[in-house]
This record gives C-alpha cells, sequence and structure tokens, in this order.
C-alpha cells in the first residue's frame, strides 16, 4: 500500500493560499491594473473612507488631497480628513490587513463595504516601493495623535509595525495617510482628477482641497451646509436570506428560541407572524434555534419565502432627488434640456435599493457621438469597466429610438446626451473587488430601465415639441434653395413657364410647413409624419421623369 | 483621557472578514449570480479541474458528467474522472477551503490557478441547500477508494467532514464529486450544454459523456489521442518580478548568496549574468539575500529592470496550432472560408503567453448581425462577460472597415463571421475570480490585435477575390434587367431609336464588367474600383438627364 502515486507527487504541491498573495498576485482585481489607475485607486479608497467616516460620525467633510510627483513613474499621495478618527489598537489592521473593517457585516448605505480598499493601496504601495502606509490619526483633543508605519505580511495577512509614536498635530480629530506607489499622472477620462470632480459633484456637502502633481490647488467648496441624512443600519429582510445563511444564523444566535430569534434577528417579522411562521413550518416556538436539523430548517426557509411578508423598511435610503440630480448635472454639463426620474425603493436578494436616473440633452453636447455615461453608486463615481456593467446593459436594452435616438443593435445610442445613473443601496453588489462596475442582477436591472425609460420619455416630449421641429424647418430651408434649379430642370422637360413652376412648388412647401407645424404639436406621441411633406429624399427620379 | 469618543463606538464594529464569508456575501465574484449560470459553474470548475489532473498526470482523460434535477430550481451535479485521485488528507481541504491549491504558486499553463474554483461549488451549493460536497477518489489499484461528505465552516473558511468511510469502486484511479444546488437549467447560448460542447471542441483529447437533465446521453469521442504537449512549469523572469516581491523573495529564498538567489530563483539568469548584476548594483555577490536592505534591493531592482535579459523560455505553453484551430472551427461552424493566424510568444510582466485567432466567414453565418465570438483561455471557454473582456477590446479597435466588415465607431463588427481567439499563458490575468473575461494588460491586447489583424488580411484577401466580385456581378446582372426600361425613357427624351440605346448600353455594361472583372483579380491590396462602372447607384439623376 506504501506504493507512491501521481497523487502523492501532486499532494506535496498543494498549500494554502493566503488573501494577500492572492491579492497581489490577482493585483487587478483591486483595481491596480496600470500604474495611471493605480493613482486613482489610491486616491478613491482614503477619499470614500474619509467620507464614509465623517457621515457615520456626523461630520461636515474637509478633505485635503496631495499628490507628489516622485520621480518619473512613483508618486506620493497624502489624503487628509477631519473625521472621528481611529483609535490606535485598530490603525494596523484597518490599514494593514484585508479583509478587516466595520461595514462588511452590517446593511447600510456606504461607499466602503468590503475590508479591502485601503489596506490593498498599502498592498499596492508595498509591491511596487517596498515601502509602508504612514498614518497619523486623533479621536478627539483630549486625545494625544498616533503615528504608525505599516507594512503587510503578505504571507500572514497580517499588519508589521514598523513605527508606533504619539506626536504633536494641529489638528483635534481626523485621519492622514500617506503613502509612496508606483503611478502614472495624466489628466482627463478615468484620471484622480476626474474622480475627484465627480466625488465632489455627487457630495456637495463635503469641502476637497486637491493638490496635483503640477502644484496647483483646487477647491471644490461646499455647495450645501447640511449632511446627507443618516444612512440606518437595517436588519436582513427573511426573502433576502440564503438557506445556508439561516443555517448558520440559526447556529449562532443570541435568542433563546425560533420565535424570538425570527423577530430579533430579521426586519419585518413581528412576534405574531413570528408564530405563524412556526406554525405553518411545524416547528416549536419555543426550540433553541441550534436544535434545528438541516430538513427543518429547510421546511422553515419554504415556509418564511411562501409567507406574505412586507418589504425592508426604505429609510435606510438616501437618493439624491431628483432636483438635487438636475442641479448637479447644470453645473457640470451645457445642454439645453435636463430632466430626472428617480424610481421609488426595489428589493433585490433582500437588499433595498433605488435607482435614479438624470439626462441632459442638446446644447454643446456632441450629436454624432455615443451618449456619455456617468455611473455611480452610493454617491462614489464609478470611472472604469464600464462595458461589464449591468447600468450598461440597461441602457443598451432601452429602446431608444422611440425617445429620439440613435440606436444601432445592442449598442450604446448616439446623441448629445448624457446620462447620470446612480445606484443607492445597504448593499451594492459589485462584479469586482476593485468595484467599478454593477453586478447582472434582474431585479436592479428592470430598475435601472424603469428610471431609464421614465427619464426618456421625458426628453422624447422635448425632442419631438421643439428638436424635430426644428430639424425639419431646416431641411425646408435648405429645400427652398434647390427651387429655382429644379423649376428650371422641369421647364426645360416640359417646357413650361419656369416663373410658373417655381411658384407651384413654394406654394406645395409652404402648404406642407404649415401642415407639418401643425402636426408636431398635435403629434407629441406618434411618430412624426412630417418627413413626406418636406421632399427631403432625392428618390428614383428616372421613373417620375419618364412620363413626363 | 478615557473620554468615549466616536471613533472608540466605530471601533468596536471593526472586525475579521473570512474570505469565505466575503465570497459567500459576494457570490456573483465566483461567477455564481443566477441559478442558470450555477449550473454551468458546477459543471465548468469540476470539469476544468478533471482535466487539468488527467494532463499532469499524463492520462488520457475520460469524463462522465451528469445532472440530475431534483425538483423545480435544485438539481444534483455528478462529474466523475479517470484522474490520478487525490490523497486521503488533501481531500476535505481541497474541496471544503477557498484559497487552497497547487496551482497558485507555480507559473504553469493550466485551467485552474487560483485554488478557488471547486470549493466556490460547495460554499454555493451549502448556501442554496444547506447540504455538502460528497467525493469518492482513488489513487491507485493498490489503494482503497475514500469517501468523504464535506461541508464549509465559513467564519473560519475550514473543511468539516460529516462523513470520512472507505469505499469499493470500480475505477482503478479517478475522483467524483456529487453535489445538490439551487440551479435552473436552459439550452442555449451560455449554458452547461454549451460549455461542455465547446470544451470538446478545444480538447480534442478528452471523451466527455454527458446525461442530461433530460436523461439525454451525449458522448463527445475522442477526436485525437495525443495528450497536448506537457505543459512545463517556469520559474519567474526578473522583468516580471516587482520590487515588493523581490524584497519578499530575498527574505524568504532557500539560497546561500545573492549570486545563486539569483539564478536559482529566476529563469534566464546565468551565474555569469547574475555577477554582472551584483557588479552593476553594487551589490556583493556573496552577502545572504535576508540581509539586502530595502534601498538595496530597490538598486538591485533597477538594475535587473535595465539589464538585457533574453525573454523567458516559451517551451512551457502549448498553443492549439493554425491547422487545429481551422480543423475545429470546420467541425462546428458551417462557412465557405476559414483562416487561423498563430502568434509567436510574447511577455506580460514576465509572464509569457501567445494569441491564437481563427476566423470563419461566409456560408450559412449571419450577414447582418454582429460577428459571433468564441474566447478561449487555456483551452477553457469563457461564456460569460464578454464586454469585459480584453478580447473585446481588441476586437472593436481592430479595423474591420479595411477587412471587408461593416463596423460603427468603438463597436463589434457586423458581418458573416465567427471569431475564435485563445490566450495560453502560465498566467492568465481574469477580471474576477469567475475567470470569465481577460484583464486589460496593454501587451496582451497588443498581440491579440496583431493576431485579428494577421487572420483579417487572409480574409479580406479571400473576400476581394470572390466575395466582392460576386457582388458586383449580381449587380450587373440587376441593371442589365433595367436596359429595356431605361433605353426606353432615353429614347423618349432624346428622339433615338430605342434598340440602339440599348446596343449601346449593353456595350458599355459588358466591357465594364470585362474591365472590373480584370480589376479584381490584380488588386488584392488595395480598394476595389468597380463601383464606377457598375452603375449600381442611383445618383443626382436629374442633373444628367437635364443636359439630354
Amino acid at each position: 500500500m506504501a506504493e507512491r502515486t501521481k497523487a502523492h507527487e501532486l499532494a506535496e504541491k498543494q498549500r494554502e493560499i493566503s488573501v494577500s498573495e492572492f491579492f497581489a498576485k490577482n493585483r487587478h482585481l483591486l483595481g491596480f491594473d496600470n500604474p495611471r489607475k493605480a493613482l486613482l485607486m489610491a486616491v478613491k479608497e482614503a477619499v470614500d473612507n474619509s467620507l464614509d467616516a465623517c457621515e457615520e460620525a456626523r461630520i461636515l467633510p474637509e478633505i485635503y488631497v496631495e499628490l507628489q510627483q516622485i520621480k518619473e513613474d512613483r508618486f506620493k499621495v497624502i489624503v487628509e480628513d477631519n473625521g472621528p478618527g481611529i483609535v490606535k489598537e485598530q490603525i494596523p489592521k484597518i490599514f494593514g490587513k484585508l479583509l478587516y473593517g466595520s461595514k462588511f457585516h452590517r446593511l447600510r448605505c456606504s461607499r466602503g463595504q468590503q475590508g479591502i480598499g485601503i489596506s490593498a493601496v498599502l498592498l499596492y504601495g508595498q509591491l511596487t516601493t517596498g515601502k509602508g502606509m504612514h498614518v497619523t490619526s486623533r479621536i478627539g483633543p483630549k486625545h494625544q495623535a498616533h503615528y504608525f508605519e505599516i507594512h503587510l505580511d503578505t504571507q500572514r495577512n497580517e499588519p508589521i509595525i514598523r513605527e508606533d509614536k504619539t506626536v504633536e498635530w494641529k489638528r483635534e480629530h481626523g485621519t492622514r495617510i500617506e503613502i509612496e506607489l508606483q503611478g502614472t499622472y495624466q489628466k482627463g477620462k478615468q484620471s484622480a482628477d476626474e474622480y475627484i470632480k465627480e466625488i465632489a459633484l455627487i457630495n456637495p456637502h463635503a469641502q476637497i482641497i486637491y493638490k496635483t502633481p503640477e502644484k496647483e490647488t483646487l477647491t471644490y467648496a461646499r455647495g450645501v451646509t447640511d449632511l446627507p441624512k443618516e444612512a440606518k443600519e437595517i436588519k436582513p429582510h427573511p426573502y433576502g436570506v440564503e438557506l445556508g445563511v439561516l443555517i448558520r444564523m440559526l447556529q449562532s444566535t443570541k435568542a433563546g428560541t425560533i420565535s424570538i430569534f425570527l423577530h430579533n434577528d430579521f426586519s419585518r417579522i413581528s412576534p405574531q407572524l413570528a408564530s405563524e411562521i412556526c406554525e405553518k413550518a411545524k416547528v416549536n416556538p419555543r426550540a433553541r434555534p441550534s436544535t434545528i436539523a438541516r430538513d427543518e430548517a429547510e421546511v422553515l426557509y419554504n415556509t418564511i419565502q411562501s409567507t406574505k411578508i412586507i418589504a425592508p423598511p426604505t429609510d435606510c435610503l438616501s437618493p439624491l432627488g431628483e432636483e438635487a440630480s438636475i442641479k448637479g448635472l447644470k453645473k457640470e454639463i451645457n445642454a439645453e434640456f435636463y430632466c430626472a426620474a428617480t424610481r421609488p425603493p426595489s428589493v433585490y436578494r433582500g437588499n433595498p435599493f433605488l435607482i435614479e436616473v438624470a439626462l441632459a440633452y442638446g446644447g454643446s453636447l456632441e450629436k454624432e457621438e455615443h451618449v456619455k455615461i456617468m455611473r455611480f453608486a452610493n454617491r462614489v463615481p464609478l470611472l472604469y469597466q464600464q462595458g461589464a456593467c449591468a447600468t450598461t446593459e440597461a441602457i443598451i436594452d432601452t429602446a431608444w429610438k422611440s425617445y429620439g435616438l440613435n440606436q444601432s443593435k445592442e449598442s450604446i445610442p448616439v446623441g448629445p446626451v448624457v446620462i447620470v445613473i446612480h445606484m443607492n443601496s445597504v448593499w451594492v453588489p459589485f462584479t469586482s473587488e476593485a468595484k467599478e462596475a454593477i453586478a447582472h442582477y434582474p431585479e436592479i436591472i428592470k430598475e435601472m430601465k424603469l428610471a431609464l425609460q421614465e427619464a426618456g420619455r421625458q426628453m422624447a416630449s422635448y425632442i419631438r415639441k421643439t428638436v424635430k421641429a426644428r430639424e425639419q424647418q431646416e431641411r425646408v430651408n435648405l429645400f427652398e434653395k434647390y427651387i429655382p434649379e429644379l423649376a428650371s430642370a422641369l421647364s426645360g422637360l416640359s417646357g413650361e413657364k419656369k416663373t410658373l413652376i417655381e411658384e407651384a412648388l413654394q406654394k406645395v412647401l409652404k402648404k406642407g410647413l404649415k401642415e407639418l407645424l401643425a402636426e408636431v404639436k398635435e403629434a407629441e406621441k406618434t411618430e412624426i409624419k412630417g418627413k413626406n411633406v418636406a421632399f427631403g429624399e432625392k428618390q428614383s427620379t428616372l421613373g417620375e421623369l419618364d412620363g413626363v
């Protein structure tokens, strides 16, 4: 039996992979695909954390971002905030351990949610420069500021503390990080600059000061002095819990009975409903949760799924609102028409969410280009992976032709339009750890399409009322120019007087235009018929002239 | 100093997140977005593992796949192979622990590489049914078969063994898994059926028997009896190693001196080159690697980057080859023209890779649709996330108009074409753990475009030679029909005899056609000029007739 097989040989190579090693090798999963994006990611993760911390502590955020160019492909990133600070003991783990944080186990609208972002910045900085992260944090005027130099032990996924001391700091509370990393600075689309511009746009309560690598200081002043509504934490809705999760919850709950468990650990289950569910599932409501066997749990699960339970509370959501969306768009985009639609809250896998859409049309926007899409999730701009995003699928699946835009099959429509689309949820399902695109849940795509349609109808109505008529007028004007030439040709062929023909053509044209304008006024919901009136197309003139 | 701050409150919520919890909540990252895809993923992960194990043990694979429908949305997935089997001690961790395996730490062409896939199937099965995975494995005729029932402790990311016994098994060696999970069965694009069809196509050395949920048995017989060339493991190339990785390697190497370290732990560094690098970097070649400080390591790193080192060995790659690609395509796609291009090996981040493209044109393929794209990575079909894939970017960025297809801006071309694109590498960078799309590394996209262009030129040459001429002929034929009508119109206007005009037109037409065909034969590389000869377009006839 001691014979050595191929399987023994393979077994020697099998071993555990630390989550840090995994992400170091797959750093593109965290968004660190290339040096330019790396700079953006570092700024984004730090600023998102600052905004979250301020919001949770109900502090109006003041954020300072600085990018210093050290050499051609190396930058120092500094992000400082006036947030609540971090207690000393937590600092190393928050920055020096992947999968560590306060947001993962809660259902609450926040920018961060995975406990990966900021430690990924350290991981990347260390990978490309061998250096660690410098963190200063202070939790209040009566506390001293602490300074740490933190590295990450990738083989164990644990922080290494290189330095740890108290320091003098001007701020009463807040956090400052400094890290060197490989990067390249380039302005424009998908840049750190663009991220800061968009995050300021969608977080008007924040003051952001940004010192660029070119030493220019940009100040994004506060637009409003009200903090967004406080995001409430909610318990999981029973519909969103899977059988496996229910079984785990039964094992680990603090509740002494099934009935209390159902009422306490879920949202929307009253004591009475808990009893009802137990009765239907033939489970003793006073049984200890940990004594429930798998088969019983499955019956309980199925009973819950088939019981009518009201939707989860939606006061945990904080939409931008139609008015604010339009205001934001107007500030940013020079168009001639703006509209917005905020959908009522909906639910996917038990998680409340809502979709907002705002559109800008015309003005200085490019007519012959694909529409520009601006995507946001919980007030964070999504700058990469547009192709992989549920928003893109929703936009492609919407029939834009009926809203007055050109669109080829399975494509983004073409026209002078900016689409802003925002998902707000206690849990945004991203397609990767880099949080660049929203996953394709059917419930989410459905809501996105409904929001796009609502906004699309407003835009279509505007286009029909004004733009189509304007375009028709332009075509008529163009045709008018050709009347003399046409009349002379017809006169040559028919022997009729040129002036007579010209007059006749003018009459037809004027009448056509009048009818056209009347039609435009009426027909707001049907396709325009004016095309036939405008003589715009040069068609099979051979056949027509044949009979002349 | 004991004042309680907001920071203290936040600190209480901060805790570690297990990698299993993380992926249970983000199961779409593993590809388990929806029940239909879940069924595909389970089959795919198990079959990919079977093929890898057989290939490594040099066994011609015989794989049995069965899907049993248990109830409306629940299936049992069975996958059995004749591979080398797994030693008893390793079974629980391989199936019941995420981030565990033999492939992650090696540079070798294999289907799996992350140590996540099959345990993700258990995670999902358990999440949706509360049940575990049943594994039977035997490593040789002199060994007993072992049977395990394995669950996954998500809070600790460790396997739980529910049952463990020896059993009788007909196979001399191999592995069989059984798992129940929530799923839906639906044929067609992106289905388990499609995956099995494509995996059989690209792995003609494997025999696959597939019993569908409808109890139909499909046999994909072996097409060739040669195993693919054995994939060799290589050491990392110095250009692909980042500073942080170099520092870690210096700390953990078994080599006693820097010089030996450079020669032993990397590919393509001879003892002589190692000395040269040490000298240039002003590092003592006999120094112990672990005594090198960060700054010295950085100098060493920069020296390596600026030293000319030959590209990594490429015998570790195993391309399909142009002939086999075309053969595979012909078996699958009914077209009129096939071509292929295999690029020479290239390198991204120190990892050798190569790109292969095959095209099918015409025949029964749809003319007015977007071209069909079939993507593969290390002989595994990629069925989802086409929009997020580097292949798609490469296809969109290629100027297909010059190869005879229609293409609107930033879009997939339109035409009767199937594009097969295959990346073969010791490390394929995927955009997510579900391994559905290839990440956008510039070096990879560049090679993809070159391969597409090579194949595109072959196709364009075919189109010019045959198709354009055929279309012109069709247009000429059409025009011929109209000659009598046209002649009669011209005769009416000019007073010339109709028959004379008809004859003249016929002559022009015949001469034009002759010239046209001669031109087509010559001009294989320039745009065809025949358009002017064929009178195909009905243009501004007004002006022309004006002068008649």
